[in-house]
């Protein structure tokens, strides 16, 4: 039998293919609990199970406040929460969710970011942004939030200025195993020199992007090239033209990367190569730390 | 019942998607048909029953020569053709694939071309370019043809000189089918002017490729923008970004689009907006006369 936790709130970091909660007293974390139910692969009316299935053991005999963020409450979510406009200070007015077991939860979600020209949204990463800017008060500069929507966005005087989407992540995972490339890319390995190679080359020169995918299958078949340095490749590849259309963000700069620390490392190297030091933090982390800022704000306006 | 054919030989056109079977007597076409019987479906003992099952009707008592060409002699097809290094002169030999009703066909394959350096191959495009120097005696310039995975090749003196390879229809078919934007884009429809704004934005910038693609998503959650509109500029910043990497190429050339009718017109429309006319040849048409060279090549060596 596990230990009883009471936890006099809960807070939810619920991404496209995660599901990560903490029982929390205060700003204490008493437990963590996670699964891979992310919004990708539930229905509406199976987002309160899905959460239930991992909290059910926190709960008491009174209403548990629960303070959730990220693509939750994007329109393929649970409902559909209103963005606010950059820009802005992190946001922490809250959106109530229906729920069913009303009597134990009240849950909230944390709004979205939006940004009117370019055109850009964010969800879930901004609550990141408020725990970094909560444990780094005063900080300015540019925070680099890598994954499957890699976000590029610009702080000053604890405001998101303004920010820059890229599908990065997502366009690696399709054509390491949907596209032609799958037959020549590993779903593990690294080199590291091959993908520091590719990566200045596409910095350089990221207008040959669309022509340097294909090389890939071309060194397998032609030269036997390992699978492993096509993986790094195909990454140096696409992070270097992500960094290329990202230059006027971090140029200059001061920037902190936030995220998984295998993929921030690699930001932060690529950067470092580019004469730019990065701070890295850990995204799951900085999201606990943006929902616990939320709960404090709730506490003092309640 | 359909009329008796009784071709000399038949002509094969074997992609990665689909199955094209021409019979023939010398060089008249008596008839047609096509299957997605393509390579890609295909396990290496299942090619002959796909061929069969669209000519059987064609064949007679004696062996009947079959040529092919394309991925059929893929490394994932039925047997692994060799290729013709470049710089070189279409190449019709041809290379015998192994079938067990050998009593009554004789498959014959076209080898690809390769390129050492950059690496890069191509299969099926090659028999595209000699139909269409067949058909273009003495035709110096670059051939493009558009497809899943694009080729543009420099031909002079008969020769190809050098080609390189861009991933642009799979990507695009990536991207609005299985990536986050299949919810903002389109499977059909087109819209003109958006596919034109985008192509030259992506021609005059294309190193923001990967800035732009997540825009057509946010277009869509915050201004409603049309599917048809997003289909059109996601083709538009993709074929933008290939004709960026391709301007050695195209620049100041004399240029022939073969392929589709419907995206050669779209490539060929776009390389006029950047002041290059450019001759449109229908890719299957090329294909058959590739084919058609081939055997002549054969019954005059026989």
């Amino acid at each position: 039998m596990s230990e009883q936790v009471t936890p006099d709130w809960i807070a939810v970091d619920w991404g496209t293919t995660h599901l990560r909660v903490w029982a929390m007293q205060g700003g204490t974390q008493l437990a963590h609990a996670q699964s891979d139910d992310g919004m990708a692969k539930l229905e509406r009316d199976q987002f309160e199970g899905a959460l239930l299935k991992l909290i059910e053991g926190w709960l008491g005999a009174g209403t548990m406040p629960v303070i959730a963020c990220g693509m939750v409450g994007a329109r393929q979510g649970w409902v559909e929460a209103p963005y606010t406009a950059v820009p802005a200070k992190p946001d922490h007015s809250q959106h109530a969710l229906p729920v069913c077991d009303d009597l134990r939860l009240h849950v909230r979600v944390i709004p979205g970011l939006k940004q009117a020209s370019p055109a850009d949204v964010m969800r879930g990463e901004e609550t990141q942004i408020a725990g970094f800017l909560a444990l780094n008060s005063g900080w300015d500069g540019v925070i680099c939030l890598p994954g499957t929507h890699t976000k590029w966005a610009h702080v000053s005087a604890g405001e998101v200025v303004s920010f820059q989407t890229y599908m990065t992540g997502e366009q690696f995972e399709l054509l390491s195993t949907s596209s032609v490339l799958r037959h020549s890319v590993d779903t593990d390995g690294w080199d590291k020199p091959a993908f520091e190679e590719a990566l200045a080359d596409s910095l350089s020169r990221p207008e040959r992007i669309s022509a340097n995918l294909f090389n890939l299958r071309a060194c397998d078949l032609l030269n036997g090239q390992s699978k492993e340095v096509a993986r790094a490749r195909l990454s140096g590849l696409l992070i270097g033209a992500e960094l290329a259309a990202a230059r006027p963000f971090w140029l200059g700069q001061q920037v902190a990367v936030v995220g998984a620390n295998n993929l921030s490392q690699i930001y932060a190297d690529a950067l470092a190569a580019q004469g730019v030091p990065a701070t890295v933090a850990d995204g799951a982390r900085m999201a606990l730390a943006g929902l616990q800022a939320a709960y404090r704000l709730v506490k003092e306006t309640a």
